[in-house]
């Protein structure tokens, strides 16, 4: 077995590495230009100046429904001195639209004449010149300029365009771009099913991706099939796509410096490696290249690295090509809810949940793994980090860019706290009924919820504490922590604790007991969260000391996370609800009846959206959705505790 | 000839209009959904919630290149004390994405590897359980809900659904729109050359605008044959299209209470007319009806109304349709360089231009005219003035919806002044080659020019005031009325000014004596414009009484409308500049030979924008495409008098 090895060329800047790409290919003269019907240019780059070549109107016309006249026939009427006009002789009736006849040059509004018979028109008042009246060339003047080269279509334009007697604009054609995604790994979702997926096994999703961003920047795509980890025929492809009509090439994987990595030797044997590792995270492995004086990219394959590489080079360049003006998203004025940690000397881009609390907006960081594309799909917006800063503190002001609209950040429900399944549903049923509103949960245990809530950083807390004193759950831990914070308490569920186990329990655990055993692995709960402090409860009502728990100290954050970890075999039982188990066909041995609840401050109790989930949790279909899940009971759903 | 009218039932404000319209036609049930493969539901609103069918990654992955290894047995490895790994037994080289091998937790990245020969690794520090692993439902777990309904799909969520295992969802339909033009005067440009226009004819737009309009909120639209102004066949249409598969008809044009306006009536016959009116302007005599429970819409004819009373009703109700969350344009707060008047009692939605002058963003109100597209089409943003306000002062913050993206404002040079034809190929030409850059001009005469840059609501003036003492161009006027602003002066053009008479001048017009002759009508230009101080000059050394010159009072804005003045017939001659003449192949009596130049501010004068602007001036793509004009000279263009 060989190990052959890339190294990286020197690594560039984000700055650098763009400055290097846009100068290698700079706008203009690359694109032809192609005639599209007016319609159809919507959304275009004109590729020439367009100049009107007829007026409009095109005729002086009416404005206004009425009798068209000469104004100075009508100096001197009033009411005490009408006048009185010849109709088809000194007025005329018009309607919106209409030429002016020969001869006149205003509109008297019909409300304002009274027709006495078919020949007589009587006024009260004098008209002057072109009232009313539309005049040639009001709205446009043939030969005037009516969009410049390189300005962008609108749906509006095409009114201005058809009205100047322009039906067919010559536009930049769309830079056709060939996405090839290479990897032995991956496989086509139109050709094998879900379950058919063997280990190893990967659907490849990034060509669908892109292509649709390449679409979204103005270019075109044709998705190539996805090839092996075979340099010769990747670079065979590569050849035949950049003399073909292909206006650039993203070679999906490979980018990077591993020994299956044959993107950078392919353009190094065809053409020229501009650009070999930027500091950016995600997005590092990117790579550039020129073949046949055309752009030849090399994308990382994790999905959200291939997202970055693409928004900071491959859309800016569609743009560049097309001649657009570049576009950036809009930003707000962020606080982070903690700590954001980041690397000297790179780059990152931290995808972040935000929500509008207490006359700020919140943003909470997202787990910053690039292989997780729910770290975007989840985000709300993007702070970037630059190179020279080591990270941000928490309440730091600092700018995001908005992924999303501030009307939908404005209208989310910022739920922290621990995690249940039902906050799906919940937010789910909330979308359903109230189409503006969106419930986003972030999930750091009880006690991180309660914690969001003195921080202010969110509306509501998830919580399912119990007082080991008194059985009671939540309340005591609320007048401990958050004695300063007038809040209420809304009970969402009662739920059924226990331990996950592999289908039909192939160790025969019956109990906590059981935790001590040498032959078992357990996957356990982060510190904070009620989960692990039921655990710890019962370890110690059993006199079993931690220690002797194999695994206590692999943490993990939510119940679902615990139930994957039985599943493949990481750890041999966990603790977790009963949904959890039923949703990954596991089985389950109960310990405990529950209490979740939720945390909110009465500042927030109040509002609309809190009314709105307030109203959901005593909706019927919620309920019913809820005890379809199993391991749920929903009697007191909705119950004001304090 | 009868003159039924119609009349407007009581008027309703936009927001009772809206109310009444969205409760009549509230979200939900209306539309069915439809299966689409993930990749064509970008854009789609999902119709149910997604859960997971897989889990993403699937199994315990490397997440590096480099050997995977159980990480008790690396424990205890330092510098000191390396250990030894067997590959094949408890070490394996593993590429990123690989599956974990039995009995691994960790990879050790191969940079800190030390492979000493095919069998044997060696390390030097321990790895950490679960080190560089990607653990099996790290992004995503099985069952879990990936998004909720009425979620609207991105290219990011593709992603995430097809790692999911997800490959068709179900979304909405798109509600579908039947478009009906109606209008006597239309003709349909895909059949008639512009020239082949007859007077009172129109080429029909709307249908084209609206329908684009429809496909941008996530509708279809079907475009109907433009019908006559004709009852029973308008009737006929609707009630067809009402029983067939639309959801919704717009009825363009005979909206208001016009003889000929038909929609009313035929909603009131076939069923129930809910709003006629609405108190904003453009878009007052929108029409909003129900017809076999499908809503049904008179649009008005204006451009401008019809665009409004679109975004303001149609818009909203296929985005409620659809259960979109609806959007808002993003705001800024703006400052008007005018006084905006406002009707009581009426919401007016005024197109402005925007540009960033001086650290604010500042806003100059277009015509108001809804018959013009170009009002529109030429806005950077609207500022709504509500019914009970009735105006703007100039320099009072208001807030402006944005038409374009700021980063657009922001690059936008901001020219006030007088009027000339190459300042439209001075935009055209910076756009050329700075693609971000936009030259913005409004014309309000030379004066209105000086008097925007003593206001610091420009950064550029047009000017030709003339000094008829010493025959200088402009000087004279900065040093009177800009005394306390630090201004340069560049030269734009000389130019020619002089008679512009119909082709062949039917009156055998001389020169400037011949205004005051009976049978000549004149058309002006506007008070503060430099053409108008001309011609004051030289009626006053000719010794000739303004008040003898019929048509001394009609005033026109642009040497381009004073041109079409003349071509409609409206007066026998203007004065004007030779460049418009010439565009609209009317003759021309050269009077004088004056100086264009352009005023800058100090503060702007090194800017970029500025820069290029000065650059483009001295380019020899500018001069040339202004010398093809005619009537100019470009000898001394960009030279810097003060």
């Amino acid at each position: 077995m060989e190990h052959k090895r890339n190294i990286y060329l020197q690594m560039k800047t984000l700055k650098e590495a763009r400055a290097i790409l846009f100068e290698r290919f700079p706008p203009g003269g690359v694109l032809l230009s192609e005639a599209v019907s007016v319609p159809d240019a919507v959304g275009r780059v004109l590729a020439e100046p367009i100049f009107a070549e007829l007026s409009s109107p095109n005729f002086h016309s009416a404005a206004m429904d009425g009798i068209a006249a000469k104004a100075e026939n009508t100096f001197g009427a009033s009411e005490a001195s009408p006048k009185e006009l010849a109709v088809g002789e000194d007025a005329f009736f018009v309607n919106t639209g209409h030429v002016m006849p020969a001869n006149t040059d205003a509109v008297i509004m019909i409300e304002y004449v009274n027709v006495t018979d078919d020949d007589r028109a009587v006024i009260e008042a004098p008209a002057f010149p072109w009232q009313n009246v539309r005049k040639m060339g009001e709205d446009i003047v043939a030969t005037e300029l009516l969009f410049p080269q390189n300005h962008v279509v609108t749906s509006y334009c095409i009114g201005a365009l058809l009205a100047g007697g322009i039906f067919k604009v010559a536009v930049r054609k769309k830079p056709k771009v060939l996405i090839i995604p290479t990897g032995s790994e991956l496989v086509d979702w139109r050709e094998t099913a879900p379950e058919a997926l063997e280990p190893g096994q990967v659907f490849e999703t990034n060509s669908f991706v892109l292509g649709k961003l390449v679409e979204s920047y103005g270019g075109e795509f044709v998705r190539h099939e996805t090839l092996m980890d075979d340099h010769d025929q990747i670079k065979r492809t590569i050849d035949r796509a950049v003399s073909d009509d292909f206006d650039m090439v993203l070679i999906l994987g490979g980018s990077s410096a591993g020994s299956e990595d044959y993107a950078k030797s392919v353009i190094d044997a065809l053409g020229e490696v501009l650009v070999h590792g930027v500091t950016i995270m995600p997005g590092k492995p990117i790579l550039i290249g020129s073949i046949n004086s055309k752009p030849v990219f090399g994308i990382p394959g994790y999905p959200v690295s291939a997202i970055i590489a693409f928004e900071q080079f491959v859309g800016p360049l569609i743009t560049r090509m097309l001649e657009k003006p570049e576009t950036t998203r809009p930003t707000a004025q962020v606080e982070p809810t903690r700590k954001i940690a980041s690397k000297l000397g790179v780059e990152e881009f931290v995808r972040v949940k935000l929500g509008a609390v207490g006359g700020k907006i919140v943003a909470t960081s997202l787990p910053r793994g690039a292989g997780c594309i729910t770290t975007i799909t989840e985000a709300d917006g993007i702070i970037r980090i630059p190179n020279h800063i080591e990270g941000l503190n928490m309440h730091e002001p600092v700018t995001a860019e908005l992924l999303r609209p501030m009307s939908a950040v404005n209208n989310t429900i910022v739920v922290v706290g621990s995690h249940d399944n039902t906050l799906d549903i919940l937010s789910d049923q909330i979308r359903a009924v109230h189409i503006n509103v969106v419930l986003s949960s972030s999930h750091v245990g009880s006690m991180g919820g309660l914690m969001a809530i003195k921080k202010g950083v969110c509306h509501v807390a998830g919580s399912h504490l119990l007082d080991t004193e008194d059985g009671t759950y939540n309340i005591s831990y609320i007048k401990k922590y958050l004695s300063d914070i007038r809040v209420r308490l809304v009970h969402l569920v009662l739920r059924d604790q226990g331990l996950i186990v592999p289908r039909e329990n192939p160790k025969k655990i019956k109990g906590i007991e059981a935790l001590v055993r040498e032959d078992i692995t357990f996957i356990n709960r982060q510190a904070g969260s009620g989960t692990r402090i039921l655990l710890d409860y019962r370890l110690q009502q059993l006199g079993i000391n931690p220690a002797k728990v194999n695994g206590y100290e692999n943490e993990e954050f939510t119940h679902m996370s615990v139930a994957v970890g039985v599943l493949s075999g990481t750890a041999d039982v966990g603790l977790g609800i009963y949904a959890a188990a039923k949703a990954l066909n596991l089985d389950f041995i109960p310990v405990v009846t529950e209490q979740y609840d939720l945390v909110i401050p009465e500042a927030h109790f109040e509002s609309q959206n809190i009314q709105i989930l307030l109203e959901t949790l005593h909706s019927a279909e919620f309920r019913k959705r809820v005890e379809a899940l199993g391991g749920y009971s929903t009697a007191k759903t909705g119950k004001i505790i304090i």
